[in-house]
């Protein structure tokens, strides 16, 4: 199905031992196909070496579970928060972000080194998990959601560093793209008055709520996403070079930054390529258009006389469970600015610091993409990213106003 | 009353060539007091020249009225569209926003001669006021909206212009800031649907609507600003220092801008005074406090323990009638983000620029302030400036969310 | 004659008293075709206001000969050092210099009466001219070169704002380039001990001193300047596309800056025209080159096969007198950077920080200009700017070694 | 002895093919304590990766000497040329300077594979050397001196790399920096023409000539070098904080850079250390200071009442063998700036490129330093960095002009 599992279901189906040890394994497998040369470059502020989402991740279940609840725990080495801490302030003084790609030592074996020594304390801790205090469980989890949300940007920040690179390396040499499933048609949303945000007591992130009541509706959403054969008519009808289709930032971002055609894309003998996972591949009109910014969703939102759905219109709409791709293909820009719920408050201490403090400049996108793990994403997640944003896997699904 | 009067209401009642007068002549009165050198400083490229307020507004009636619809019509002088188109793509190429400082000619007197032009056309075009298409009435209605807004940002910029003299000049040595009124409680709004937006037949710009209906509250709003005693607080109790209070962009901007108070404040003598069009006066706590950017007054809002309200929640209760200081103060900053309403489309043609392409990184101010001209805003009357903007005369109310 | 006597010759001929009227005197009769308006903008950091530089010469003196040599001196208003000191560290803080355009206020009258307020304290003071310590009568004659030296960044600076007008005001409608003379062949200097550097008790800068001997020589030095004829013919043979013609650094700047002619140049009606002081002419082939970069100097020196002089070479050739247009038509690129002569030291105090702390990072020039005073110039006299900067009315000559 | 023995020497010696085996092995020898992960990263645009050093130089042979003198070579990989051209614009368009550190692939073996593969073509090529052609040969010699070149860069950017990382990793752990001889006294050279540049037919670069005659002296040079203990006073007497001391660009980098010490020093429990290529140390105040830009250069000559020398008076000073620390130490800087000898033109092609485009906006040094390889530096060589530079082996000497 379409819909995910949350992950607090795979938790609660194999115990927290049990997920703690599959998710750090994910990674792993994620950062084996890649050299310790490939593993520590950044190619961009935004992006991070793989390295450091190694050690960043395994830096976050010391900081946040071992030190404070492993009774006789040792740092693995206490140079390591300031390096791998990214932006908790309450956590102390950390790197400066851009200059994340400078640190090839600890080397690749360290910090391999730095995961074991992690994960058998975290395997001592979780191995009476019956006993385990409700607050402390609750760190594990958050730890193995924000582990999830790093194996992402693992997959996205190597391949803008590949991207960079005019011979254009595949991660995975077989990697291939999925196609869009050809689901025609919309869904039709009557006004309606819905709850919104997280409910129950599965795990979700602070800022998928206070749920909410809301009005949604009349609208209507596309059931399938805007594919690279929409996108190539919108580059083929001078789509870049129409400044009334843009808004006004986004029109200043296509000339400064030379945008003829969505990120990662380039022109080989006359046709355009794009470099994937799995290398440079020729564009294939029927998978979903990836690596547009909200700008160029936007402006290809008002060429085909069409709307983006906010993000409560797409998240009543995914409920109903007729969205195809909702999930598990690309994100989808929402026309949502990233702004608290109402009654929304960060939670006290360091990981009150996770989600709130980058409510502003961002746009929501829902869904989930190909490189989210299988069962992090839910109906309620919210992701966000500047609009100028396009190195994740981000697309667009259009939506109509009955008038 | 708080409530102003739609700016419609005045055409209404007084016709359409009476308030293209009266508007008129309101620019040149605000511009009296500034010699031709201070109308021609252009103090950041945000803010511009008074002579450029002067001669775009004229522009925009003989681009818009007098070129399509005035038969016969002469420009003044044909270079001019180059010079004072400000954003309009479609109505041709134009000079660079942040050279506007740099035209020392035409000088102020040439600026007043094509004022007097313009104005003289319009008149003849106004005379039989009865015989006049509704499209091209509509042209001129929103032409002396536009003019009111530069208006008010003559005033905002020259302000600016003078706080970054070191001598702090005044515009008006008699000017005062207006006290707050000391409106105690809260206006509380249990949850109903609401209409939001702009209805009925009087002036609105196209942002306001469409109307459509929305679930508001349960939220309860503070009828009286937010003032400089208020803030003074904030200030001592290391409120510029403390991250954890801070959207992380937010504290980004205080530390690269190195703001330790609002626009326009100075220490001198162990005291803060601040740049008012007045000239440099002590702070007055009982006011209300101005100049704060959305970053902020949303970490007050964090300090204090509150939360800004929306804008959907400041429409209802401003239509209630019982707020406070609602206009003609300061514009209040709202959570919310400016986005298009549900279904809103820009009209076509080179007007449908008008606010459309800026829905993006900027945040919605309801209200109005001192430097608004009467009559001008309205209760969905939607003001928009970027979190890091603060030479506005901007201020806050708070709201809290009943839980 | 090409050679220009000494400004201290003026002085010596008709005391320090007249000398100072007058240098003031030209002063203001530059500034007298311009606005308030147009005296107020700076066009970029690198250029002042009109105002600014009639207030700043004025603070000079009210700086360093007033203050400490005038017993009773009365400031005309204590907050104008901050305004107008340039970058005399030790004469106290100062206004930031790209912000000098921003001050509208004080205005232009009040600096004028500024000066008026000086000029009579100065005379006073110079009154019994005989009984004037040479200290004292060395900080006038300082203080008139400065004024000069400021007299032609008037006119180079409001060139600049006005090139930066799309209608290209005129500083004066009568103003015309002077024509190059037609001054064939070269000044052969064979080998020979010379000695550099001002000697004598005429006045000079610091920067001439010490004279000191070197050897120069073998060189031949074109008797005539590079005409506008000369670089048509660069460009038009692509010189600004041919990277091999260039300075690394000074292809960058071609690229970024976007470099296809001098500065000033326009191309109108596919004809290139040039913004003067007599406002835009179409460019006259037989005129010197000017507004040339020493990267387009350098760059134009290659693609002649020829060379730059240096500024021992030059200084030798005009001492000569066979040079043509060394003085009074363009400042003329040498290949040397601004150094210090051997054994150079600035002198103690304030006024040390004349020139000695410039000398890095930019180029010599020598000769002088149509904008520079008569009288100001001499053979050892060094003008200096960045290799990039060619708002100044800068050309060159041509050399070529033996071989 | 000091003078090091020009690279020449040892090919004749030891003939063109042991030469470049001997250079070759070098590089590799050098880059052998880094790991892949240490070779890829850029700590900034200036900088280079190890392995992009070990392909550069490698490329310079594949492109100058085999591609046109080596009948039949088979290029290792055509991608290669785009990725490993440095600046050679005549050699075809070249990736991004600042971008050299995302190249993660091709991988550090197959840069090595690479390596052999050159290597072996030119091994071939000079297996009878006795039949090959001057200019040939020729080329082998210039590439040589390039990798040495670079050889040295191996060491000064990793270096960099390293005190950007918070736990200052050691290259070499045994590494010492040499003490400074101890060296009183200072040469003094009594005013006489002598021949500048490079003379007779061993290797040089082309800016080392022409040779030309110059007139030196009188002047006073310091045998020996300033050390960390005199740097230690000149911060200890406020020297970073004393604009009077400093060029006014230089006090500018100094503000804006936050400089308070030489490069790669680090307060450390309240001693200054210093990141050397053995890891972080107490700075050693009998050590010559090294890692000083020409600001900070210029400034503590300024503090001393001294001078820095010409490079000019440095080469005879040198050439008279009395100078302590001339080669082998630091590179010292002149004040002199980067310029061509008169006469000079850069050769046809793209070898042509290799220094005449960088002749501006630089400062000379001369000597060489403990990382340049022996036999590579002589009396007539110029080394050249912008003023800003400290990432180098740089330190002084300093200088007097009798009175
Ligand atoms: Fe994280
Ligand atoms: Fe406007
Ligand atoms: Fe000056
Ligand atoms: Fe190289």
């Amino acid at each position: 199905s379409d819909t995910p599992r949350s992950d607090t279901s795979a938790v609660r189906a194999t115990g927290l031992r049990a997920a703690f040890r599959s998710v750090r394994a994910h990674t792993d497998a994620l950062a084996a196909p890649l050299s310790p040369e490939d593993q520590v470059v950044q190619s961009m502020p935004d992006a991070s070496p793989t390295k450091w989402h190694r050690a960043h991740t395994t830096w976050f279940f010391e900081q946040f579970l071992l030190e404070p609840h492993a009774p006789g725990y040792r740092l693995f080495d206490e140079r390591l928060a300031y390096l791998y801490n990214s932006y908790y302030v309450a956590a102390g003084p950390r790197h400066a972000r851009p200059k994340r790609g400078l640190i090839t030592r600890p080397d690749a074996a360290t910090v391999a080194a730095y995961r074991a020594h992690v994960d058998a304390a975290v395997d001592a801790l979780l191995a009476d998990e019956a006993s385990l205090a409700p607050e402390v469980a609750a760190i594990v989890e958050i730890g193995l959601n924000h582990e999830q949300q790093h194996q992402e940007l693992i997959l996205t920040d190597i391949l803008h560093a590949f991207s960079e690179n005019p011979i254009a390396p595949a991660y995975d040499p077989e990697w291939r793209f999925r196609p869009a499933s050809r689901a025609p048609g919309a869904v039709a949303l009557p006004e309606g008055i819905h709850t919104i945000g997280h409910q129950g007591d599965g795990f979700s992130y602070d800022n998928e709520g206070p749920a909410h009541r809301a009005l949604v509706g009349p609208v209507e959403i596309d059931r399938g996403l805007v594919t690279n054969g929409d996108w190539l008519a919108f580059i083929n009808d001078g789509g870049y070079d129409d400044a009334a289709l843009w808004l006004s930032d986004g029109f200043a971002a296509v000339q400064q930054e030379g945008w003829r055609a969505p990120g990662h894309w380039r022109q080989e003998d006359g046709r355009w390529h794009v470099v994937t996972l799995g290398g440079l591949v020729p564009v294939d009109p029927d998978a979903p258009v990836c690596h547009v910014s909200y700008y160029e969703a936007d402006a290809f939102a008002r060429y085909a006389g069409r709307h983006l759905p906010s993000e409560q219109e797409w998240e009543v709409a995914a409920r109903s469970g007729e969205l195809a791709d909702a999930f598990g293909v690309v994100w989808q820009w929402t026309r949502s600015a990233y702004s608290p719920y109402p009654g929304f408050r960060a939670a006290e201490g360091a990981l009150g610091e996770y989600n709130g403090k980058f409510m502003i400049n961002q746009m929501v996108l829902r869904g989930s993409s190909l490189a989210t793990p299988p069962g992090h994403a839910r109906t309620t997640y919210r992701n966000f990213f500047p609009p100028s944003a396009r190195w994740q896997f981000t697309g667009l699904r259009l939506a109509t106003f009955p008038t």
